[in-house]
């Protein structure tokens, strides 16, 4: 799992997802109360399996020589909330962070969209950091909504997925569906999908897309 | 057929028209009612000649370890409906899928546009993933038009080509003056290109053109 | 200069100013009526001082075994009208491009501009490809203005330079001011920079800057 | 000090903040008044160690075979001025400078501008090259503000910091928040944040982050 979360900020960098050292990846540990982060303020190029640190639900450094990431208390809280989740993404990426600087849903007019996100991607609430305000403010919303991201008011995204890499993916086509729905919203209105086409492209990428079941 | 497909996918990333592993090249076998494309949900960078798979013309897999491109439908409707066509590629690239998000077709407004595409890159039906619908709808639109682009509703972008790479080369230019058009448009109204230059344009480049008569 | 000219041509990929095979740079051979230029239709990646190709300022093949750039026309009409210039180069690169097809110069509200372009980077006419048509708009409209790039009406860009890396330059820093005066207006008015202090900026940068007159 | 400023540059490459020879860094010698600075008019890829110079803190050249960057006046005059900044980095990025040529403050509206710049980045006064109008505008307007960045209208950023990486990486956040509220500012207005929460984030930042306090 170090190996893993180390790796996958990588796919953070080659997407351009993040600057400097503003995102960070996690995965829970199977089977046990813990997950892995990234350390704080270490530049992507020097992150290893090694310097990779390891917590306990509640946010406290188990192992690891370095302090961990400034929002391990929001990734602790998703983890203690949502049993289901084996992986959380934060990250600052352009273009969700703009429609989360304007409050803003992503409107879901994409059947990309339909396929990863089930409908819109929300907007949860301004939260400072410190305590369980974001996590709680990601859990909420995340909870009254298909989508495995949600933009946090004039800050940026957090998703989630079945595991690291999966919240990985949903953070990359995050940033796609709301760079491509701004540029669209630039020179007018985009067509909407109705709500019963958005549910048949859901209901079909979850379950046939991919190798899971080969025809 | 396989290594060209597979190489090919190399420029969709080069060119930035594909995340993750949304996107898709295939490529008809000369003589043969087959066509190799991409395997579902592998990423690019393990895209190999070896686990490209071969379908045949109504989709259904003839050679391959793996799932054909949940596209494959639609791909097989293009080479079943337009013999004269050796490759296809489907892309989500940003800026074409933001007209196609609009329902709006590029104008002719650039003479590497009248070039490539003899006039505007039109906009097909919004259709759903299942069945015929995308193939028929990209069929549909390209017979009417000299375009070898189209930009289905909501969805994304379809070329075709005399064989991959033209239709690799199409999705590159597409995405090259939907982005240079919207950007033109930001900030006022491209002049128009007459009908009659277009053409000129447009038929010099196709007969001309590269080193298939040199001078 | 083969070398040169096909090493130069990197800088055009580096810098994002084109895509596939849609832009060139040709160089003047010192003491010769000859320039290197450009193969037609052949990929950057395959360009090697070998397959570049010379031509007289007529614009005849002298030698090569390609055909030459099918811009060839103009970068020659640009040599035997304009004995200063040492290099041409021309491309699509997307925001300059962009000012072109709404046939509006680029306003000079930078001190980078004022520095290098010595006031607004002009609009040529409209011209089809084919004969002296484009060549005659290049040199006519560079001629009326310090600039040494021009944006062809629904085109692209043309840019010279007293040699074929000079004019590189001038292809790069036009397509980089192209694109944060389009990103300053897209908000507001950029405020103007008078006349006088655009001339003592371009005075001081043109005569003093750089290695030419160490300090 | 001369290895630290040249492999910095590769940072401002890195996160497309330069183009051509365009931008520049430079780093205080600690105990002495010398700082060293890029060499004028040499293309990144170019720079190392042996060719940086070395300036006393009026400009003038201690050390080195090539002339000091054209903006070295201005980085003098910042580190006579300004005893506790150990490093400076100049760029024209794009949308920061963006802002610049509209004589607008890119307003705080991201949780990530208030930890790294306490509120707004400033606007400095217009001033040509040549004296230390630039420096002394830099100075007066960095004097007024918590932001370690300042546009100076009509031209670029500079940006300090304790050390060259410092300064770099405000630099690159500069850059990075400039383009994320252009965005959100172009499909409406951003929802402000307050003072008293700007506060709160800039305190925790600067005290908190990274691996100077692990807890």
């Amino acid at each position: 799992m170090r190996a893993t979360v180390a790796g996958l900020h990588a796919e953070l960098v080659n997407y351009d997802l993040v600057v400097w050292t503003a995102g960070n990846v996690s995965g829970r540990i199977p089977g046990e109360d813990l997950f892995v982060i990234k350390p704080s303020g270490i530049s992507y190029d020097e992150l290893t399996p090694e310097n990779m640190v390891v917590c306990d639900l509640d946010g406290n450094l188990v192992e690891g020589a370095h302090a961990p990431s400034s929002d391990t208390a929001a990734h602790a809280y998703v983890y203690r909330n949502m049993p289901e989740v084996g992986g959380v993404v934060h990250t600052h990426s352009t273009f969700a962070s703009a429609w989360a600087a304007r409050g803003e849903a992503v409107p879901c007019v994409l059947t990309a969209m339909a396929d990863e996100f089930g409908g819109e991607i929300p907007v949860g609430p301004f939260a400072l950091i410190g305590d369980d305000s974001i996590g709680q403010g990601v859990v909420e919303t995340l909870k009254g909504h298909r989508s495995p991201a949600v933009l946090m008011r004039n800050h940026g995204v957090f998703t989630i997925g079945k595991d690291p890499k999966a919240a990985v993916k949903a953070a990359v086509m995050c940033e796609d569906v709301a760079r491509t729905v701004h540029v669209a919203r630039q020179l007018g209105t985009p067509l909407p999908i109705g709500p019963d086409h958005i549910d048949r492209l859901y209901d079909r990428y979850q379950n046939v897309y991919g190798q899971r079941s080969p025809r």
